[in-house]
C-alpha cells in the first residue's frame, strides 16, 4: 500500500498509450493500468469475456474499499487504429510531447481520462489516509471501439452476479467539442439503424412494361422517410433525426432494371421516441407508400440503443461544480453526439459524462494540451472530494 | 457460278450455330456464310476493324451485281454467352432439332435470318437466272452483341470510301414478340444515358450539421427525374421513358454520412426529343434542385442514339405485303424494343427490320419453329421479288 506515492498523470498516459492497443489487442495497456492501481491499494479483477464471431477482450474491473456508496468511473483503454500512418507528423504510439500538447492515439479518445481518474483516486484516497465511508471503483473495458460485445455490458453483468454495486458514474469519454469544460453529457439519444430493400421485377429498360423498377419505389419511401417529422426536440435534447447511410443497387449494365434496391438509415432520436415506437411508426409509413405504389419492401432493423436522460440533480450539480471550481465554466449540460458505454451503464446507476475536449479523436495526429490533462485530474479529485463529503 | 444449287436454309442454319461464335470470336462462322455466298456468285469481302481497348472483329459485306439499285441485308453472325450450360436442355451450340423446333444459341438472334436471306438471295438470283438490274448485299457482322466499335459502323464507313452505296436495307433482328409475321420495325427510340453524382460533405450521422448528406439531394433529383414528363408518344412511338438502373453510395458503416451518392439513368425516348435536347431539358432540372437545396452534382451522359423513323412508303408496304402473303397476317409497324444496328444504317438509306420471333432470344434453351425458318426464307425472297420487279 503506497497511496503516498504521487501519480504522474501525463506520464501514466504516456505509459498507457504506448501500448499499442488498437481493439481487440490489450497490448499490456491493463497491465500497465493494474500495477498503478494495486499499488494504491486497489483490488483488481481481470475479466476476459468471449462471445461467437468476436475476438476475445480483456477488462478491468478494480475497487478501493469494500463499504457503500461505490463511486464509480467508467472508461476504455482500447483505441481505433491510427489510419494512414504517413498523414500523421508523429508516431501515433509514441506519445511525445509538442509545444505544450500531449500527441499520439488515445490522447483524448481516452487513455489520459483513465489516467486522470487514477490519478484522482490516488490524491483523494491519500487526503483520507487510506479511509473513508465509500468505495472508488474503476470499470475498464478493451471494447468500446469494436464490437462493444465482450465489454461494458459483460462486465456490468459480471459486476451484478458479484454482488458488486455501483451507486454513481463518470464516464471518462472526451464530452468537450472545443474547450475543457464546456460540456458534461446527462444523457444520450437512442440509435436505431434500418436496413430497407425494395424488390421489384427485372428487365430490360427498353420493355419497362415487362419489369417493375423497385428503384423508383426506393426513392419514394427515402423521400417520405427524409420528410418524416420526428419532434422539435426537448429542453435537453437536439430534435430527433434521421440519415441515409447508403443506398445500393450495384446493377453495372445501363440498360437492365435491376431486381432490388437497398437503402440504409439510422436515427438518432431523443425522449419522445423509443425503439419499438420508431419501428412501427416507420413500418407504417412505408407499408402507406408500399401500398400506394403496389410495391413490397423489407425492412430489418438494428435496434442499438434507446435514449436515456440522468435527470438534473444533485449528481449533475457536483459534477458541474468541480467543474466550474477548476475552469471557472459553468458547464454545459448536454445529450449530443454519438453512443457510449453510458447507454448500458444507466440501467445500473445514474451516470454522467465528463472527459477531454474530443476535436481530434479518432483523426491524424490526435492529441490535448498537457494542461488539460492537470485540469481533468484536479476536477475528478474534486468529484471524488464532493461525493464523499461529510 | 452455281445458283441452281438450292441452299438448304435449315441445314446451313445449323452449320452457322455449330460455330460457336461468342462476340468477339469469329469461331468460323463467316468462312461458312461466305462459302454459300461464293458458290452463288457474291463477292465477299472479309473486313477485321481494330480500335483501342476493344478486340479485333471480323466482318463480312458480299455482293452480289455491279448495277443499282442495291438492296441490302444487314445481320450479324455473333451470339451472346450460353450462360448457365446445366440450365440448358440441349447443347446451345449443337444445333439439334426437337419437336419441330431448332435448338440452340443464335437461332432466333440471329444466325437464322442470315440463313434465310442467302438462300433468299440464291432463289432469286436462280429464278432471274442470274441477271437482274440491281444488286443484292449482305452487310453481316461480328460485333453486334458486344462493344459495337468494331462492327457495322466501321463496314459502312468503309463501304463509304469504295463507293459502295446501298439504296434499302432490311435488318433480320428477330422483331415478332410471338408470332411470324406480327411486327415489322420501322424505327427506334433513341438511348440516353445519364450518370449523376451527387457530393456532399461527410460527416458522423451523430453530427448532421457538420456534415451535408448527399443522399438526401441525389433522392430529390431522382424523384424529379422519374416524375419528369416527356411526352405522350406519337403515332409511330411509344412515349418517351425514363429508368434507373442504378443507385449507389456504397458505405458499409451505418454511422457515417458518406460524401458521394451516384445513380444511373436510361431514357428510351422518341422523335419528340433529341440527343441535345434531352441533356439540356436535364440539365436545367438538376440545375433547379441544385439550387434550391443547395447540392452540387456532375452529370456524365452517354448519348447513345437518336431516334429515328423510316416514314412508311412503297419500301416498308412491300416488306408488309411480302409478309402479309405468306403469313396472311399484316404487321403492325412498330418502333419498340432496344437499339439495333439499323440506328447505324438509317443515315445511309431507308431500313427497315424484319427477322424471327424473339421470345427467346439471350435465354436458355433459345429456339425457334423450323417451320418459321423456312417461311421467313420465303418472306425475303418474296421482298427481292418485289423489290426487283420489272
Ligand atoms: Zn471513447
Ligand atoms: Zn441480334
Amino acid at each position: 500500500m503506497s497511496y503516498n506515492d504521487e501519480i504522474d498523470v501525463v506520464h501514466l498516459t504516456q505509459e498507457l498509450m504506448r501500448c499499442p492497443s488498437v481493439t481487440p489487442t490489450d497490448a499490456g495497456v491493463l497491465n500497465v493500468l493494474q500495477a498503478a492501481l494495486e499499488k494504491i491499494g486497489f483490488e483488481c479483477h481481470r475479466l476476459v469475456f468471449s462471445d461467437d464471431n468476436t475476438p476475445d477482450v480483456e477488462n478491468l474491473y478494480a475497487r478501493f474499499g469494500t463499504k457503500g456508496p461505490n463511486f464509480c468511473f467508467a472508461g476504455h483503454t482500447d483505441v481505433v487504429p491510427p489510419g494512414d500512418l504517413h498523414a500523421w507528423t508523429v508516431d501515433p504510439f509514441d506519445s511525445i510531447i509538442r509545444d505544450g500538447k500531449l500527441y499520439g492515439r488515445g490522447a483524448a479518445d481516452m487513455k489520459a481520462a483513465v489516467a486522470c481518474f487514477a490519478a484522482a483516486a490516488q490524491r483523494f484516497v491519500k487526503s483520507r489516509k487510506g479511509a473513508f465511508d465509500g468505495s472508488i471503483s474503476l470499470l475498464i473495458t478493451g471494447d468500446e471501439e469494436g464490437p462493444a460485445i465482450n465489454g461494458t455490458r459483460k462486465v456490468l453483468e459480471w459486476m451484478s452476479e458479484q454482488g458488486e454495486h455501483i451507486d454513481h458514474c463518470v464516464v471518462g469519454e472526451p464530452t468537450n467539442p472545443n474547450e475543457l469544460g464546456e460540456m458534461v453529457k446527462i444523457g444520450r439519444r437512442g440509435s436505431f439503424t434500418g436496413f430497407l430493400t425494395v424488390e421489384g421485377t427485372e428487365g430490360h429498360v427498353a420493355y419497362p412494361h415487362l419489369a417493375d423498377n423497385p428503384v423508383p419505389h426506393l426513392v419514394a419511401m427515402m423521400q417520405a422517410l427524409d420528410q418524416m417529422h420526428l419532434d422539435d426536440g426537448s429542453e435537453h435534447f437536439q430534435p430527433s433525426n434521421l440519415e441515409f447511410t447508403t443506398a445500393d443497387v450495384g446493377n453495372p449494365a445501363t440498360n437492365v432494371i435491376p431486381k432490388f434496391a437497398r437503402a440504409t438509415f439510422n436515427i438518432r432520436f431523443n425522449t419522445h421516441h423509443s425503439l419499438d415506437g420508431l419501428d412501427e411508426k416507420i413500418r407504417a409509413l412505408l407499408d402507406g407508400i408500399a401500398a400506394e405504389r403496389g410495391a413490397s419492401y423489407t425492412l430489418k432493423v438494428l435496434k442499438n440503443s434507446e435514449p436515456f436522460l440522468t435527470q438534473e440533480g444533485d449528481f449533475s450539480k457536483l459534477v458541474a461544480g468541480s467543474i466550474e471550481k477548476h475552469v471557472g465554466l459553468r458547464p454545459e449540460l448536454s445529450t449530443t453526439g454519438g453512443t457510449s458505454d453510458a447507454r448500458y451503464i444507466k440501467n445500473y446507476c445514474p451516470v454522467v459524462e465528463f472527459g477531454l475536449v474530443g476535436q481530434t479523436m479518432h483523426k491524424i495526429d490526435e492529441h490535448v494540451p498537457v494542461g488539460d490533462i492537470e485540469m481533468l485530474a484536479d476536477i475528478y479529485t474534486s468529484i471524488l472530494e464532493g461525493y464523499f463529503a461529510d
